[in-house]
């Protein structure tokens, strides 16, 4: 039985850009040596053809099948900032919000943080009928409201309309039924009672007269209910920790019972101090059975549509993160993998299969380079992100037989 | 955003005959080319190791699953001829035959034609007791049957025996349900009644003195309740258009909602205008998001176990179809595959998978030849038919995100 250790560069699978993708046009010796000293492959996270979210992938690539348990983002955006969720909570991501004359003109308040806090604070203290509210501000523009009450539904359309220059939506019951136009009326009262506690607030006063966008309204989207997961120590028996400075992974990760590790210096951008969080796994492997580093910067990058900087991104994983985990972690299995592809040709995730590389006792195949081509031609063949940790278990040997 | 080219060439898969393929005998530049310059695979079109049908094979690759779905033959060769089912209709597909002393002695009253539409005409006023008929005479000796009524089930036997020498079946229950002991009743009465009124029809009598066979009785099969399901444009928002000469096909694309573009002289066989089909195909890309191609003459080579003529019928799609076709359609995903193979050896559909490629924002891979040998080497490695629908949203960009 040998230890576990799950490094996932988010969006890191890409297509062709000038006939290559960034792991392509990368020089990444240490990812190759995974590959060229493992058994590689290509994964489709949560189906093929199924273009994943980062928290329905990241809940397949655990084993836990997305389209059974996934709910809505909500819940997993509340336990990565700490909030405990109890059954039938109904949580949300928020934005603060730009609105004027009636219409959203920038949808995160101009991403100023100023006095978010305060305005958060007294936002946790609205009533409304029905529900108690539960309202946390996160990094930056954004915030996690939770609902707590009887009979409440996650199956409501979002108030976030997800672009600008329109009206913010009303929250609409999507199934028609009791408890979801319940919370769809608490919804819509919360939103209107957050405008007029903002629209004429101090803070907003100040924000304006140093030139920043009002926050004068919260939109909410992702409603879910508190998922029905069992947890990842209870299931596998492995003592597990999360490594990463994503709210919404660190989220998933909570909501499974891992431990949260926190890192210093760690950003969730390409400027993220990720040789601390490399030096943080290769500790943790001292103590947990289970250890998942997420870094985040890939698909940021890709998001940006910035070949060259996700090129970088990788050449830098590869010296700061592969190069010390290799020299250093020893005993262990090691999966170098992504959670989904980001192509930098239309800088939203998509349902391309990502590169998989284990290292560990595999029948050792002939790629020798991490590419997503490369990997297409490895001993794994195609396989899907549900089924990962039965493989890795098994690699591992701690997987239980099934018959006799 | 691109819009989406579906060319499937039925039957076109196959085992070896003398070391070969047709398809890796033909001489097909052009698919070699879709090859080279797409993504290649193999693919299971309803699961590995199901051998298909036309008509579940096409269900799965429009993302319909076929297991789910499926409940019959019968309700899409009745859409193929333009009768529109009710909720609760059960159709069947029919065949004019010939009884002698009880005994089928051919199962097509040899494939003549004569004076059958005037037989339907009389067949379609027989009345039953529970349920209203519908019947409609479709190409050569074939017809479909419709019963209108309440409590019918479709979980029932076929009537033809599908062989000759034999007396026609009587239609059992399968399930011993009430609806289903119905069903069965009324479909032995309407056999009687027809074979009633068929036995001394002046229209038999006719075809007996110009030397045909009597078509004296109408043997049904493939019962099928109207299935329940949600249609193309309504689930993926695309306009959907369908090209093809067969009327099961034209019934799967009815019934899923697709607009049927007919074609000039086109016939479903070998000697088919399939360059008018694929100029109809570039024309129909103009106004549609998703257009359907199908060519059937390579299926028909194959359960009449021609080799060459398979061959043959494949180079002309080359040629014909896929020339054109590359030279004149542009900003499309292009997809070219087949619905399941049926190797010459056998003469019949078999479980073999399907080659696969796809023309697009794809990661090229190195296959440089359309054959089910080469396609096994490509990127896409094997896929299921029934994910083929978000793989090809996916590389279009039009796929819906799952999660967050």
């Amino acid at each position: 039985m040998t230890k576990l250790l799950l490094i996932l560069c988010d969006g890191m699978g890409d297509r062709l850009t000038k006939g290559k993708t960034p792991l392509e046009a990368a020089d990444s010796p240490n990812m190759d040596r995974i590959a060229k000293e493992g058994i590689c492959g290509i994964m489709d996270t949560v189906r093929t053809g199924v273009r994943p979210g980062s928290d329905t992938a990241h809940l397949s690539l655990f084993g836990y099948d997305p389209l059974k348990v996934y709910t809505g983002r909500g819940p997993f955006e509340a336990a990565g900032v700490g909030l405990k969720l109890q059954d039938g909570d109904v949580a949300f991501r928020c934005n603060f919000a730009t609105l004027k004359d009636g219409r959203v003109v920038d949808r995160r308040a101009g991403r100023a943080e100023h006095g978010l806090a305060e305005l958060a604070d007294g936002i946790s203290r609205i009533r409304v009928e029905g529900a108690e509210i539960l309202f946390k501000k996160c990094a930056g523009h954004r915030a996690v409201l939770v609902l707590r009450g009887e009979g409440l539904s996650s199956c409501i359309t979002d108030t976030d309309p997800e672009s600008s220059d329109v009206i913010p939506n009303s929250c609409e019951s999507l199934d028609g039924e009791g408890a979801s136009l319940k919370t769809a009326g608490i919804l819509n009262e919360f939103t209107q009672k957050t405008a007029k506690l903002l629209s004429d607030h101090p803070i907003n006063m100040e924000r304006v007269e140093r030139g920043l966008l009002p926050a004068n309204i919260v939109l909410c989207r992702g409603a879910g209910i508190k998922p029905n997961i069992k947890g990842f120590e209870q299931r596998y028996g492995l003592k597990a920790a999360c490594i990463s400075a994503t709210t919404l992974i660190k989220g998933v990760c909570r909501t499974l019972g891992m431990d949260v590790i926190e890192v210093e210096g760690v950003t969730g951008h390409v400027d993220s101090n990720i040789a601390a969080k490399a030096r943080a796994a290769i500790e943790a492997l001292k103590e947990y059975d289970f250890v998942f580093l997420h870094i985040k910067g890939t698909d940021e990058a890709s998001h940006d549509g910035k070949f060259d900087l996700k090129k970088g991104m990788i050449e830098r994983i590869d010296r700061e993160v592969i190069s010390p985990i290799r020299d250093n972690v020893k005993d262990t299995t090691i999966v170098l993998t992504a959670d989904h592809s980001t192509p930098i040709g239309i800088r939203q995730h998509s349902a391309d299969p990502v590169p998989i590389a284990i290292l560990g006792d595999v029948r050792v195949d002939q790629v020798d380079r991490f590419t997503e081509r490369d990997c297409a031609k490895g001993g794994l063949l195609r396989i899907c992100g549900n089924d990962l940790m039965g493989v890795i278990l098994d690699i591992s040997n701690t997987a239980k037989l099934f018959g006799a």
